[in-house]
């Protein structure tokens, strides 16, 4: 299926979207977030195939969210590492965490957890705030357009 | 391509992009957010096929994410709301709209902006937090899987 690209938008949803919106893209910037570095690690933890996921490392590279290294054990195989866009997608993956917490498991069923590394305490939930710093649920927002 | 199921995986962003992680789907839900409701309205909004619109508001009811309900204006076309598991992606389209901001934009250019409803302010960032309130960057966390 062709798709209608959305890089032109004026909504930054649509715009995130045509650059990551895709089940694999995510899941790589998940396993680099998690300290996976080397080409046989994100292909063991995904279960793709070599070609696949050499052509989803060339697309987070030309988008500017992951880039290569020199391995860090002087090794022959090229590492990969997100950029600071790449780790600024930080919110993207923990606001999916969060969901799929709440939505996608069975209460007796058991998930990795997200932890503060210093306490190892799990992290509360992401928090949308206004400018004064009062919480805002969905309801209380509302989008406004270019030219509204 | 046939993808590998992650139905089953201990990670909740797995889970959660094995149900959603698809660019038309976070779409409709913006949609949703927005305060579309009608077949008609999303197939303007996303510029896509009927028949391919109509399998993912199926897929989105199947999955629980939004509802069909009668009319507002007791016409004849049934109209889609968000669920409350639906509702719970609101901080997913948030971050995907924030990382739009920063990322996918020229400094000069417009975007539509995210507001709080009663003061027509523009809202503050997503903030991770820890039990005690401390916000939290990514290099603060870490994902604890089961077993460790």
């Amino acid at each position: 299926m062709k798709r209608k690209s959305m890089e032109g938008a004026e909504c930054p949803v649509a715009r995130s979207l045509d650059l990551i919106g895709d089940w694999w893209t995510l899941l790589l910037v998940r396993d680099a977030f998690d300290g996976i570095r080397r080409f046989s690690e994100f292909q063991h933890s995904l279960g793709i195939s070599k070609g696949i996921l050499a052509a989803r490392l060339r697309a987070l590279q030309e988008a500017g969210i992951l880039q290569p290294v020199e391995p860090e054990d002087g090794g022959a195989y090229r590492e990969y590492v997100l950029t600071p866009k790449g780790r600024d997608l930080f919110n993207v993956i923990v606001s999916l965490r969060q969901w799929g917490e709440a939505h996608c498991f069975q209460p007796d069923e058991a998930h990795s957890v997200l932890v503060e590394k210093s306490s190892g305490e799990p992290v509360g939930p992401l928090t949308l705030r206004n400018a004064r710093g009062r919480s805002l649920d969905a309801s209380a927002t509302e989008v406004r357009k270019v030219g509204d």
